[in-house]
């Protein structure tokens, strides 16, 4: 069993890695790390855990440590769900003390020698890490996972793109209310209400979504447009997607392509992988958030609703991604189950 | 003063006529029809009444009348808010007898000689009405105002279409649960939830977009690809909306256009007429439904965030507008005091 | 493994009976039945699945079958799930041929040879069983369970009454959406507002409280007041409590008798019966129905803010269960391994 | 006209103040204060305006001024809706230079010579303030209006306790969101979800009711308790009230002396007293927060199922009033109209 430890261990997205490592078969955590408020305090007794899963028992007696590398102590590898304004100059810190960041932070994801790692779609990507050490003189690594929306998305678009090409993308989202984490949206904003608005999000969805499907450091070079809503719902973004391909093609080959989707992590069976990676519905009216978010444990997109696209001669179809597990924690424990695998770890 | 009955009375469009006709200057209602088992009982004892304004004194006290001509006796026109499956019929038994019928129901619009109005966009379609009564012998006329979702987009599309003309437009819909009526959608599906799907919604969205936005029996061309969804509001429709225009233009010019927007109603100072009928807000977080969907008294449209569209290389915004105001009752309204200021009626 | 059938099995309550029986040590599904619209179809089929778990895989290709002997054949025992104006005479039917019948329809609950039971409360009132039979003259029987409110408080009561006596007891009740049913509570009459009553609710509360927590035949008799209101919330029923007991105690008293309490079912060790049954829990603002319902696979009640009541000169506090699951097909399903374990199947 | 200011002009109240003052027979809005940030910024550019209703254009230039005497002028009277943690020094530092200071915060409710008014219940209680000023040296006083739970429960309890006399009470509240300000509750904790516990809001219902049903100097002594929970609404608290009177009663009584109550303000015929003040409801499921809250300008509260209580041998009811409206800016200003209309300002 590899140690891991969780920075940022408190917040929404800390938590979640908490409640999706319980019972991991590689890893099991041994440090959880806060602000300096927490610190000292066991995990059990903060009084901050917001999810509806009970305290894993092997974390609640876990005291909470500085988020440096002394605080942390020895370890093989660490999660950062730190807030992204302060995550930088830490994640760098433990990366140069030979730690394995796997980050849900925003801070390094633009930087051009660290990954954004959507494993079933860009695992290839995970090799610019050797640049990166060699490059910055670390014996660690920082690998980021992208932002919660683009994760959904991207997997969505994969195997279109492998098998038809993208000319141009238009993606509008309704986001949920755990995506801006705690306290985050007030209850008077958003009961009876849309909020059309998500600060930074749609230049995140545009360049993210391009350095994914891109090749190292030349990123895909489709045109995106992107409208980021938040809804009053708990979890699960929900996207509608219209896309002009550079092959043509039909609603029912997309389905296929779609459906049958298998990718590295499937390939190596990681154990956080979702199999199948993108579930296909058929029905009218899925996939719903509610509903469909717990699919592949969290970590599966679902997509329905795919039909003709009449004003971009393309298609369209709806995508559903379970956004702090499929788009944060979980995406950032796949990736860092890939560089096991991969013999990075 | 007018009078004026409502057919389907009981139900929440019916509602939403009596409360926005109520203080009306040029109408009074004088009789309310609804189906078999309401009938013969007091408005005001029916305890059907959703709205969270009272029931007005002045209609607590009519008796529900069958819906026929015989039943309502002589007035001087009628709004219907029939479900559109026994619309049909009805309001065509209504014309022949000589009766002007606004109708919010669906049932009509696509005749080639019934108008779907929308008084701000199209107030010239009105004149259709001569040929509809010369062709079918009616005394009386029909009038259809368009679905809900459809009068808040075109009202927007209407400056844009007229300044810079449209190639293609993408449309994404959050719609709130008033729009499928009482008892409409049930709690257990939108509660947490997001629906991506509108039967029948997205055909309408298309064809209305068209006719509105076309000349007198010649639909637009310009091709339209939509997504509706149900979200987890009470009242209020807001939309994504992309454009790819004839001629180039920017935010700005955009923004310009839009708010400086005025039309007959305006001119001819309607008493619904809302002033402008276009509200552009710059904040980055407007319109949102709960804040913004009473402007101009629930009759106006609030547009926001016009930006460049990246993937269309147009334009692209976020449009609100109340969906049983402007997208139902008001609109049928409107357009009657249209009918009227015209001489119609 | 017995094989159990399950009456109407489309909806809420039986989707509920087959989420929760997936997997069960003793029990194996071989039969749903329902009304004769979904007769003939596969069970995965049918497309009225609501819960966010998927459809069970080994019920998926169930045909559901019609509701009656006949049309279930042989099988061990039977879960009713079906609405309580039709169950009546269909569970005599049941009983008469010699089924097992655990209902959670309303119906027979005030017969008084039909026990209404609450396992961990009541297991003794079990053996009236025996009278049924003779009585009626029938080989099977009919086992009850209370309505989602009272399974709920009367649990939380059961150690009270047994340790201190209980001389009144006022209780405000705010229910989730799932305790209506399906499409039971419309959207619009719910957002943003809470419903003061919930029909036939508060006088089922006195008359099924009474005679769980008496004896056989002999009611208890203390005084009941109950308010029952729909909040919006999914699932989890919470209940504020005020009791004046016979004996005078302290909140301390009473937390530590709650906390230590075991019955029956956790001495039996049956597979549904959470242990402990009632989870104390000493912050200021638990529990919580989003955190707090599925304590002890949605099988406990969880009781806090225990404090004196200044105007009884008693105790008061809040306690919640999940109404579906503790409150409907979890409690019936606890019943029937009660009777297992007791020779009766 | 009078001048008045607004002291916390910016929070959710303050608006709520500035809201309800538009148009005032008897008042005019001269001075917005707030804390240092917002401090010279003009009030119509605050972006902190967070009601569906537009702000007053009269209120839109006013800069917004510092919290003190000097800042904010020669006025006539102030309105405080500061936050209660800095409310005490600041509101004497007003009184003491001789402004009447009408205040919606806690901090000197149980001062014994600071009256707590809800106008119907104990305008007598006004007089307080001449030995307020004698025994402090103030030319100017303080007059408190209590929480909004309080507000609305004492309106509903007066005529019962004048005709019937009340020996124990029982309240259970389901509280809106917006009373606990912005950004006040976070949505990830009330959607779907009820938190039973308010800080220090059921220590408020026992002595601030104790206080206004009282007499001056002598609070009354009937025994209260109270549950206090949020749930998720965005306006209106509504309260399931259990009691035991002094004299025997029934339903029918109760429902009459409430029905006809009328008081101080509206025999003075004061500009926000509504009338009546209480509205009984005799239908199975009223009052509800969003159908009712409304009445008589969100200034009446609204009864309803009023029934015999068998716990107590005595009755309940549901009660329901608007928090920021009754409950909070509205009351101060009924205050202060009373004031006036008694010849203290």
């Amino acid at each position: 069993m590899l140690k891991v430890g969780i920075l940022g261990a408190t917040g929404m997205v800390g938590q979640k890695f908490i409640e999706m490592l319980e019972g991991h078969p590689w890893f099991t955590i041994e440090a959880v790390a806060a602000s300096e408020r927490s610190q000292g305090v066991k995990y059990g007794k903060l009084g901050k855990w917001k999810l509806s899963t009970p305290i894993p028992e092997s974390v609640k007696d876990l005291e909470i440590l500085p988020v440096t590398p002394e605080g942390i102590g020895q370890i093989d590898l660490v999660f950062s769900a730190l807030p992204s304004e302060e995550a930088g100059p830490i994640e760098e810190e433990f990366a140069k003390k030979g730690y394995m960041v796997f980050s849900n932070a925003s801070a390094h994801r633009m930087d051009e020698d660290v990954p954004v790692l959507n494993a079933e779609v860009n695992w290839q990507h995970s090799k610019i890490v050797d640049e990166q050490r060699k490059r910055r003189g670390w014996s660690g690594a920082i690998v980021t996972n992208p932002n919660c929306t683009t994760a959904v998305l991207t997997l969505s678009l994969k195997p279109i793109k492998d098998e038809f090409g993208i000319k141009r993308m238009i993606v509008t989202t309704m986001q949920a209310i755990s995506g801006a984490g705690y306290p985050g949206v007030a209850s008077l904003d958003i009961t009876d209400n849309v909020i059309p608005f998500i600060k930074d999000e749609e230049e995140k969805v545009v360049l993210e979504t391009q350095k994914i499907l891109g090749e190292l450091k030349k990123p895909a070079e489709f045109k995106i447009s992107a409208s980021c809503n938040r809804v009053n719902t708990t979890d699960g973004h929900i996207e509608t997607v219209s896309i002009e391909t550079e092959k043509k093609t039909d609603p029912q080959n997309v389905a296929e392509v779609m459906a049958k989707f298998q990718s590295e992590p499937q390939r190596l069976g990681l154990p956080t992988a979702p199999n199948p990676p993108i579930v296909v519905r058929y029905e009218d009216d899925r996939p719903q958030p509610k509903l469909d978010r717990m699919e592949g444990n969290g970590m599966a997109v679902v997509v329905g609703r795919i039909r003709k696209d009449e004003a971009l001669e393309g298609i369209k179809y709806t995508v559903l991604g379970h956004n702090t597990m499929r788009g944060a924690a979980g995406c950032s424990i796949l990736n860092s189950e890939y560089f096991k695998a991969a013999g990075y770890i």
